[in-house]
């Protein structure tokens, strides 16, 4: 008599889809990294290694790509696509998430891109359980830095406390932020509206805390795309140390900083529509 | 008005710490990274920048190699003497989660180690509340491969179905277990036997899919340590191809493989005590 | 008697420097990555631990966060600046090399600046000898990707040989490219001109094999930066496999491709001023 | 009239080459990664796009899998095999370099191994150019750490000097070892010898700079291994800073160390079979 089974699912990742659009000498490149997970009923397989209700992870693969052939539109458009496709296709399916990350490319010719390596994403994770589709939307790996315009001073002191107080430091941070979509918005001109907010709040907030900072550009997405819900943010702390130059007879007047790697701050919150 | 804060927490991710203890000229290293974060009414810091209820990330930090001072014992007990000491020293602070990562080192003299770049890793989570504390525990980037004894037949088609069914193929996986306490056990020796319990379940099992193995895996952890309530497990399917050799007049009995990269299948799964 | 040292250096690697410009409201951020190497009779401290000819890696960090100080320049000034100094100040150094990586930041306000995670650096490695200055820069990760134009034919056959002649390929690869001065030029200027000429020619070459974009690419640079002697290239082939959709009564006109990972072609060739 | 090509090679990297011997019950499994470097007269490739002296990187890739039908033996055996072949078989080709790394598992049941991700490497490097083969070998990835027994006194100071002398500190390092043969030897019985040689000479030396370290470490693989020539070897100096726990009323005599990250020192050098 097995023990049960809580939660799983099973899918496939890491899903490298490129795309290119030819209807025109100017070709439109795509660059997509897909992630399928799919539930139902698979007491069958994990207790005895019955495969009736299971859908290989080779097929999902075969599938986005199949779904690709004529066109991907917004990445949460061809998530849902997908997500819908695997529900609603087969019985035994019941609920898929489709993650997406998209690589941006710059272009330098009618068939010509560029980029760095890694870079930006722009990210989707939507949903399906046969009824509901859920889609949030997101960036990742997106470094933002002020050289001044943050503090950091009157926290709490303890005995192993011995940070000084600062008025002008770098605040760095590698933002990984998530909107959950209410309703379906226009999902590209919302992506930029949501990007444009977070890189202005970051901007133009003048941070006493990276707490605050992280809450100005949850509450700048909310106020910029009134189709989303929610906010999660996580947004580490990037010390940077500023070098001590006093002991070969220079001054270091916020100029000269060390980039530190480890360990490094983290901050997570998520902001909300509801006014508090 | 601000919008709400919903879930938040900060802390002081990859904290470094290595130990050594030189009671004996047979010295003991241990090398830890820690990570931790705590939450409480953290409202003002959000919506105002006022830190007086932050303990900043820095004091974390030397909290943890402070504690260190007097020996660290499993990592799960020194986790839990963190997250207590956050909790209950601090009343701004309600809730603390610690991490800890575990390298182990090979012994080669008194006081010389080694090991390779990267590794397997020990793991543990302890969660405190101020009244109850939740540990799970585990291990990550313990890769595991059997050469024979894996089919995988008898699965759903669709009109994307392309995999042939196969009675002998390599399975490899690089498992990521997390086991949850219901009661704390002695911490070191409940590590060992669910580890061991875990290979000898993915070695032992005749494996019909990757799903039954990961069933069979945290079957056999619950059966080995009482003290565990249920396992998550998230196990990769590195996929090893069989190298088409007849192209070149020779056969491949199972022989040569190529070992795949991305994309890759990735089944995650929960069990549970509760018998089906 | 200890056996003979042969080549050595010592240094310090990933020094992370940031400074900050203040001069104006408009802050100017620079972001670089710097490794050290110093040789010279080195001895005594391989053979008896006698350090006296031994400037610390962390004097060397020191230093390289001291002449900061006053501003950078262009990266090859800076690490010019630096190799001349560790070799002129100190009778027991007679080599140094000083390797530099910079981040390009994007503004996005007076003070305020991102990019994405990773990203094309720019690079540049100075030796100095006490005599004689040697500088190459160059850039790295610098993907590039042509859609079509691009075919791979008429190779050469043997027993293992399966490839397919093809006239129509996704060409894509990530780019280390460093160019040798012969003599000094404006650096940034002539920085610019060289990656421009290298995307340039990337993008206009209709290839026939990566070897030809190869030297393209370095005979664009060469005649683009009459400074340069030499361009050695380095250019993985990240092959992108038309993906079979006929297998699902699909057909795809150059349209969906997998993105391979491993294993991938690597194509490196030195191209140099003498005409052939 | 094309710029002249200096030198340049073409290949495949990143074969990802696993082999299962059946040959009884209790299999045998391998895993390399193997990467292929060609040269010849490869002008007509580069002037003109012209291909018919190039092997295509496909078939280099296929070549591998294929001669791993009958047996691996030693990875130098393994490599040398290889490179003769591409040089033997085709006149167009003159030069071959063969590299491989291998990953070793360890044995738990008759068909079923573990190992951590990542992992200490055995590498090699064959080359051949149609009359000599050079062989080298290696480790990569191995990290050692010796918890005492190192000091770091008497360097030289400048200006910039800020580094208390110590005789006390842990030293630690990621070795990276290159011995080139002379003549062949058994080369796993080599291996042994040469990597026990590695690990003793760290664990056995006192060490009063990571120089002199290097050089012990050097020094005792030539007296292991007669066919040795030359022993290459880069040991970043992984920093170890002893934790300031007197700000919290501790002591610490050599106990809590905060392991460092970047920046790093890094010690590379040669030892000779020459007596100095």
């Amino acid at each position: 008599m097995p023990f049960t089974m809580g939660p799983n699912n099973y899918g496939k990742s890491g899903i490298r889809l490129v795309r290119v659009g030819r209807d025109t000498p100017r070709h439109v490149l795509r660059d997509l990294t897909v992630h399928t997970a799919l539930s139902g009923d698979l007491d069958a397989t994990h207790y005895t290694g019955d495969n009736t209700g299971v859908l290989p992870t080779d097929t999902q693969k075969n599938t986005v790509y199949a779904f690709a052939r004529d066109g991907i539109g917004p990445v949460e458009a061809f998530a849902e696509r997908l997500a819908r496709h695997f529900v609603d296709a087969t019985p035994a399916i019941t609920g898929a998430r489709v993650q997406i990350e998209e690589h941006a490319w710059t272009r330098i010719g009618d068939h010509s891109f560029t980029r760095g390596e890694g870079g930006e994403l722009r990210t989707t994770e939507v949903a399906y359980d046969g009824t509901a589709v859920r889609t949030a939307s997101g960036v990742r790996d997106l470094l933002l830095l002020n050289t001044t315009d943050s503090e950091f001073n009157g926290f709490l002191a303890d005995e192993y406390t011995t940070l000084p107080e600062t008025d002008d430091r770098i605040l760095a941070t590698a933002v990984t932020a998530t909107w959950a979509y209410a309703t379906a918005p226009d999902y590209d001109l919302a992506f930029s509206a949501a990007r444009g907010a977070l890189l202005a709040a970051f901007a133009d907030t003048y941070s006493l805390s990276l707490q605050q900072t992280l809450h100005a550009v949850g509450e700048r997405i909310l106020k910029a795309v009134p189709e989303v819900a929610e906010v999660r943010l996580t947004m580490p702390n990037r010390h940077h140390y500023l070098f001590d130059l006093g002991r070969f007879g220079l001054d270091n007047p916020g100029t000269v900083f060390q980039a530190g790697d480890l360990p490094y701050g983290l901050i997570e919150g998520t902001v909300r529509r509801e006014e508090a």
